[in-house]
């Protein structure tokens, strides 16, 4: 694939300098707008507005849609503003949300001057919903029927009124604005041309409300199979519907922002290859920051056993395989249950559940690793090293681990749970923060077993 | 939500107590299949039968589906041969394929026995493709349609056999077996009676080869929006389609597999509460005792140096805070170009530019927290804590966190480009993995730098 695209993007660079238009045109209409779009954004610079210009309009404002920001600003800039709305024109209303929010103001403010009323209206009234809320990406282009229609009037109707909507696989049926039912295209194809709407649809219908989260919204498609969602405001009154392909791209973008938030860094929006250097730096350095300042405390404690690690040096020598160990055990368990929060299998009731799984899975993970580490120690570290490791020690360093286990489970399983329920995201309560407050315990866990055993 | 369903588990265990089977019939057709099936997670156990067999054909079908496999197979186990074929055969093909690759191999050979022999050989056909493909997750049920039929006969044609078929809300065609076409229901509709195929199909269809991998489907519907993808041989023939519902599923697998091995976690298939004690243990410990026996060399370079160690005891207060900036620094890097690569966006031939990308982000964090750290131990750690921390030790330290930072953004962000390389998976070579070469590589860079400026 990635052969490919090269070659496409050489052999049409050398037909603009060629001026060889007609072949230009020729090969791109065959191609699928996200290609084109691909294409675009590997192009010289100064090809971009001739090679759009070649595009038919309904592929140029698709392939359009699918570029990145810099690209459309580029275009943009380029454009007459009959050009300008033409594409806008060829818009469905939730990609001109989506571009509006993507451009800076002066740019909105062209693209608001060119859209006709109707688009300017629907795109002001998805504008006002909270970000990442249900009516933020939904489009409030949707085919609407009557309950007491016939099959033929309602393909009548879908015929007359389609061609602009985004999709017609689900229609929806409304009574004074109410959504009273659903109907998919292909029910109403395999209907008798005399049936009426209100016997055939389905009056079951879950819909979302406009201010519900965006994730809500993603899980309700991987839980129902729908192809579409309808939106209701407080009265029940349909205002809008999210289609699958927005879901999908919602769902990429919530997996992506849980993953960096879980790494400890601030989640941006764009992808990896077109964040800037500063950009980059900025969204990284806050955790990096905090869990290196509060790593004081880990610094803290072994200054405290001083003396006790002065009189067993060797004791040092186990404190990164305890940490990292305690460090991993805790990934573990968070990683699992933010994973489950995030797919909705786990709630706030299940904490317990959670918690007395968490513990035996715990004690038989420290119970194999300790022992393990014992034979370790006492094959490997006591006989190749002889730097003072005796079986104490190993006993030390094993009940250690046992511990630091526990702990680290325990931890790792609670903590993202009660953010959920505090209304914090749980994502952020991964890896990076349990392992320092992990970090912390085990040490503590680590001197005492140690002053108490070895007598320090 | 979470109030409802409880409510809704509790009034049907008392309608089932109380024998009003009427009513309990009449609150179940109006759930959709997966709250039926929710509902039936929660029941106890002896009176599923009994609710299953009171659900109408087709939403009993519909909700089996989504119920667990523990369920699933209870329930099979309750079902005369004729129950079990009515369920059998209001399954699509695909749904099927996943019941069999469930159930036990005694459960399977009934479930087999009952389906019908076109049910049959699709089963077994779907089964011969390894494991994640594309062919594994097609359903070989979708209309297609000849290149010389008119829109007047097509939609008779899907009228016809439409209603066996999983979606038609993408039609094909196909010309001898090979994919010439495709069409959307929503363009049939909205085309004249006489038009001909030929002329209103979209010619360029995309479409995957049965060896394909899923994440590459999965990819492919997040790029180009379809709602369902052709499947085709090595002849481009036409043998299945892969439905966005499927492509969802397919998507939050992966995300999970991915989540759970950048974790350390060996990926099972069943979600966390339904997955045992034992299996959770499984599945995480070989990771935790790698990773635990790979820090032996963490111990190792610690022990050599212990006479350093010695001498200025203060430096081991620094190595929990060092390793634990070092893993979170490579742990950022590592995710981020990790998802990159599960999303597309970056191939091996980026592998330059992103390193020299993590460079520039390296020094402009690993300075910040230099700087930070400086002022932190000569405010904090000296004035308060009195250990002997010099301005020399504080060089010595953020010398150190500059180096590691450097170090572990570069390793964070290669290994995963290069185990895609090598072909094998980039997220075995998240956290875990990179916080342990990275703990080897700052000790020994710690004590090196130790050693020279302070004359050890």
């Amino acid at each position: 694939m990635a052969e490919t695209t090269i070659t496409i993007e050489s052999t049409l660079s050398a037909l603009v300098e060629q001026k060889k238009y007609t072949t230009l045109r020729d090969i791109l209409v065959t191609m699928n707008p996200s290609d084109v779009a691909a294409v675009f954004e590997e192009m010289d610079e100064s090809a971009l507005p001739l090679l759009f210009r070649l595009l038919p309009k309904e592929l140029a404002a698709d392939a359009f849609v699918e570029m990145e920001p810099e690209t459309q600003e580029l275009l943009i800039h380029g454009f007459s503003d009959t050009e300008l709305k033409e594409v806008v024109d060829e818009l469905y209303v939730d990609d001109a949300v989506d571009l509006v929010e993507e451009m800076p103001a002066n740019v909105v403010k062209r693209i608001l001057r060119q859209a006709d009323p109707d688009m300017r209206r629907m795109i002001n009234e998805i504008l006002r919903y909270p970000e990442d809320s249900a009516g933020s990406i939904m489009t409030t282009e949707f085919v609407s029927l009557r309950p007491n229609m016939t099959v033929e009037e309602a393909t009548k109707r879908i015929r007359r009124t389609g061609v602009d909507k985004e999709t017609i696989n689900t229609c929806y049926v409304t009574s004074r604005g109410e959504l009273v039912g659903a109907l998919s295209l292909r029910t109403l194809i395999l209907s008798d041309p005399d049936d009426v709407i209100q016997e055939i649809m389905e009056p079951n219908v879950i819909s979302v409300s406009t201010t519900e989260d965006q994730e809500t919204v993603v899980q309700m498609f991987s839980k129902y199979n729908f192809n579409a969602l309808p939106v209701v405001d407080t009265e029940n009154r349909l205002v809008g519907i999210v289609t699958v392909d927005d879901a999908i791209d919602v769902m990429e973008e919530e997996t992506t922002e849980d993953m960096e938030k879980m790494a400890g860094i601030v989640p941006s929006e764009r992808s990896y290859l077109h964040t800037g250097v500063v950009e980059t730096w900025k969204a990284r350095l806050p955790w990096l920051l905090i869990l290196m300042l509060s790593a004081t405390f880990t610094g803290i404690i072994i200054n405290h056993y001083q003396s006790q690690l002065a009189a067993c040096l060797v004791l040092s020598s186990f404190i990164p395989m305890l940490s990292g160990t305690g460090g991993n055990s805790g990934t573990q368990a968070s990683v699992a249950v933010i994973r489950s929060i995030a797919l909705g299998e786990i709630r706030f009731a299940d904490i317990w559940q959670v918690m007395w799984k968490e513990i035996r899975v715990a004690v038989l993970c420290g119970v194999c690793l300790a022992a393990a580490n014992f034979v370790k120690i006492l094959l490997v570290d006591q006989l190749w090293l002889q730097n003072g490791v005796t079986p104490m020690v190993a006993l030390v360093v094993c009940l250690t681990l046992v511990c630091v286990v526990f702990i680290a489970k325990l931890v790792g399983c609670s903590l993202p749970i009660l953010a959920q329920r505090l209304g914090l995201d749980p994502a952020v309560m991964a890896s990076p923060f349990i392992t320092t407050i992990v970090d912390v315990l085990s040490l503590l866990v680590y001197f005492t077993i140690a002053s108490s055993l070895l007598g320090l």
